[in-house]
């Protein structure tokens, strides 16, 4: 049949820089407008893992330039350790092409795409080629390059290469130009801002269209760089375990305890005896029935999970709720760091935390933070397993309206790192929906869904009585005024009425002619054990009762008296003094006490 | 800084099968159990795009068989055209390798990408060769082909190449084996059902563990093979003018004629004005600047549309109704083909339907049948435009209850066909959000909402006259009856009271003694222009109103009056003869007559 010789004709192979060009949406270069937060993102991401790699701390400059004819510059500057003459062509003129793909370590960039793709966009989009300025140390010059992708062969263009002057000692700056918009820059500066937060070892400082920002940093510790790591034997596949095998042509015994990551002598051993393989013989014999029995083997043993803490870098509970205070204030903040956990022979860790009230907006769904290795997700948020898991999880169970995701002032931030994050597509904007990984965000959001229950049900609790509290307070001492007035007599001291009504153990101190009288009431229905503190200049030695602990410090008498008070009974004690000082009842919730100090009244 | 020369020595290039391979799940691989949908669905893409390339009525075999240990065989057979044995390892055995990536015009598989991922994926995870046999025609031996992928290089292996008997005269047989699961079976049927209905003309036979069914072709016509066109001058960007320019070296008239669509002599002679350059320069010779003049010249000049009737193939208004109607049998539906459109010089064409009631699940929300390029999509319903779109039309003003989509017995059906379909990723689950298409998808379904609420309000109104009607007829018949009763008298015919109350047009018929009497009252607040047609064994001939047609056919008398009657008024006419036979009152809606025939009571 002619039809197939024709259609033979037209087969040809297909550039990966082609592929791109042409798909570019899945790079993130949907609009002009997107493409400067993908090519910020890119930079940015690079420029982290760079210095991560050298171990500085990080001093970011991103620019967005106005130029002529609608046309934006996008400069991206950092203080990393720079990148050979040799290789810039190729870090920025080819796509594929990077030194992350093949480590097991979490890491932003992973593709060896990112950066590319944005020289590729600018080169179709506005036929400009792209300027690199790298400078590998104090010693050396910094080199300036001009560069396009040849998209046919996916090969770099160099179109200048010279030696320049530049102030940095160390570092790479990128010029990339495009036609764009300002119109996302809210964005930009928000991917700015939570990059900050997930990263406070960086300084960042921006110019955006003139406008200069500082986002700085808050702590001078480097963060450690996570290390490469080898294959787990429980995430091998077939195809990987084939290609090793023939790789190294070593001792069976030899391979497994060097090329594994956790599997010693001991290990080592059980696999092979599973397996019905000997430890001496050579890897590259193994033919396909043996290495499906390896493989098997394995996966059978028990094998200790990764080692995550060297290949991946959390966030960690404590700087993920010092980020949400400094940006919202929330009055509630919980953040809850899982234990590793590995999919298909990649290790990850979720993190997640709550916050509630404060400066967010109480109006509408809850807003929802998502972190991919340390990297903002702005985009795709429908398409992400965060999102997914996020609404999935019963929130109405936890006092909360829900609508998709739970209604109210409420932040939910979800952290997933791995030495592999499964993106749904290259311009890596959502996680896709990998069962192991929703199974953890899952539970660390219910987790933290507890927490978030009892803070809400102790505030509600409180409310309720401080409702009523406002309405005795309201009416009470007004009734009191008034018949004050009428027997013309001083208005009485209401408060332990009001305590009473309000079921509270009411403390309350006074001094009268040189003596200081204490009184504590248990209006509540259960016996109170307290502790009643008075600190003042008076040593109490004449005490009605002796103080259970007294300490002087500075001229200033700390004494303590533990005591048990039955519902409805009085506890008191007066002794010499000038009183003042302050008075304070230990042993029961702020909510369940009143504290009423007359000398300071 | 020693950490440069480090850095460097990890930088490599990485291979696009690598790249997939750990990234597989972009490829719709994320599991087992869906790897099988993916690969059933790439090779029937292939298959379909064969054929119709081929214009040959698809005949396509479907099967998935349990093998040993966990393993299932996925074959694909169909009678397309075959492919040439030299292409063979090629099309299967290489990733971004195909005939469709730069022809302009719609087909399902676009990337080269699709059926050699499969192939990747099971050698992958069970090391399994994939089989392959092609035949071109009826004079050509079969070819048997076992391949796999060299992931380093992305290269086709060869592992056995050999002539084979095959009783295909002409076609591809493609057989994947992996470990996997059946628990997709209900998606994967569903995905060859949406795919039958979209492409009538094709017969896929399949058999699922063992089970086997047929959909069978209802059409017999071969669906047009969309050809290809060339790109059109709104759509072009400066990187893609330029390599064509620099690939052609012919005078600019020529070449904006010759590589242009939709330009003529008249366009290019007005681009040429307006970028002041001259007709029979040589496109070899256009500087940037020239480039850029040319450029925004042709963007600026009017030129009509892409001709999509030639790249494109829609599925057709009719052909939707249809197949909606055979799988859901609806008691409403409706499609839309909106006209051409284009983004980024890409045309495209929306079609939509809606269907409500009949058989469709009357509880929860609506189901979504997401098409492109004729294609069932699957997966990834949150990430795609299409439910974006379907969301965000306020369903409210339609007269239905929302909740993200609309509720109730519904279905919306959405199909983008286009010259470059754009996804959010390689595994084709979800078309990206570009605001043309979404502008055309929502004003799609907008219109539909429109004639979906005319529906609905006229059945609310006929349901309120029908609970009207209800209730007189269960009131009316009564009394009567009682009143009967009571004066002795026999029951009374109530109808047009009924009629008169329902504010009908009631036309009655009864035979006595010989002679038939027709008569119909007018109880509506409208003239009503009306026929009146009588068939039955009498001819007629002594009609007090002689009928305006009479035609006689199997000894049986059609007798047709035309009439006017004004509100209140009756029409009436008499005629010797039997009676029997039908009544019927044309040119006034069903629910606003009632029609009774005495002979037949």
């Amino acid at each position: 049949m002619v039809i197939a010789e024709d259609l033979a004709k037209e087969q040809k192979s297909i550039s990966v820089a082609e592929f791109f060009e042409k798909n570019k949406h899945l790079l993130g270069f949907d609009s002009p407008t997107r493409g400067v937060i993908t090519t910020v993102k890119e930079a940015v991401d690079n420029a982290l893992d760079a210095c991560e790699e050298a171990g500085v701390l990080p001093d970011i400059f991103v620019g967005v330039e106005r130029r002529e004819g609608g046309i934006f510059r996008i400069t991206v500057e950092d203080n990393g350790p720079g990148i050979v003459p040799e290789q810039v062509p190729y870090v920025f003129g080819k796509l594929l092409y990077g030194s992350r793909f093949h480590q097991i370590r979490q890491s932003r960039g992973q593709q060896g795409i990112g950066i590319s793709a944005a020289v590729l966009y600018a080169q179709l989009t506005t036929g400009r080629p792209t300027a690199v300025i790298s400078r590998t140390g104090a010693g050396m010059p910094a080199h300036r390059f001009h560069l396009m992708i040849d998209t046919a062969t996916n090969e770099p263009q160099v179109l200048l290469h010279r030696e320049t002057e530049w102030d940095r000692l160390h570092g790479t700056r990128v010029e990339i130009e495009f036609s764009s918009t300002l119109a996302a820059k809210k964005r930009l500066m928000d991917y700015l801002r939570y990059t900050s937060v997930v990263n406070p070892h960086t300084r960042i400082m921006t110019d955006i269209d003139g406008e200069t920002h500082v986002f700085d940093r808050v702590s001078d510790e480097v963060v450690p760089c996570p290390k490469p790591v080898d294959p787990h034997p429980h995430g091998i596949e077939i195809g990987t375990l084939k290609r090793m095998a023939a790789g190294d042509d070593v001792p069976l015994s030899t391979f497994l305890t060097a090329r594994f990551s956790r599997v010693g002598n001991k290990t080592a051993a059980e696999i092979l005896k599973r397996a019905g393989l000997d430890g001496e013989m050579k890897t590259g014999r193994l033919d396909a029935d043996a290495l499906k029995r390896l493989l098997d083997a394995m996966q059978e043993t028990k094998v200790p999970p990764p080692s995550s803490s060297i290949c991946l870098s959390a966030i960690g509970e404590d700087l993920i709720r010092q980020g949400l205070d400094r940006e919202f204030m929330p009055d509630f903040v919980r953040a809850r760091t899982r234990p590793a956990h590995v999919f298909a022979g990649h290790s990850f860790i979720v993190e997640a935390a709550i916050a509630y009230g404060g400066r967010l907006e109480s109006e509408g769904q809850a807003s929802l933070l998502r972190f991919a290795n340390r990297v903002p997700l702005l985009y795709q948020q429908g398409a992400c397993a965060i999102t997914g898991c996020a609404t999935g999880v019963n929130w109405k169970a936890y006092g909360l309206t829900q609508q998709g995701l739970p209604m109210g002032p409420l932040l939910i931030l979800v952290h997933v790192a791995s030495t592999n994050v499964p993106f749904t597509s290259e311009s890596k904007d959502a996680v896709a929906a990998i069962p192991e990984i929703e199974r953890e965000i899952v539970l660390a959001l219910q987790d933290l869904g507890r927490d978030l229950k009892t803070y809400l049900s102790r505030r509600d609790r409180k409310r309720v009585q401080e409702d009523r509290a406002r309405a005795i307070c309201s009416i009470i001492p007004e009734i009191s005024e008034k018949v004050a007035e009428i027997v013309d007599l001083p208005v009485p001291d209401t408060t332990p009425i009001e305590a009473k009504i309000m079921q509270k153990l009411v403390a309350k101190k006074r001094s009268d002619d040189g003596r200081v009288y204490i009184g504590v009431s248990n209006y509540t229905e259960k016996a109170a054990e307290i502790t009643v503190c008075n600190i003042s200049g008076d040593r109490a030695e004449d005490a009605s009762q002796a103080p259970d602990f007294v300490e002087e410090y500075d001229s200033e008498f700390s004494k303590i008296w533990k005591c048990r008070i039955e519902p409805g009974a009085t506890w008191e004690v007066s002794y010499t003094g000038g009183g003042g000082g302050t008075l304070d009842v230990r042993g029961v919730d702020d909510a369940a006490k009143a504290v009423i100090d007359l000398d300071h009244q």
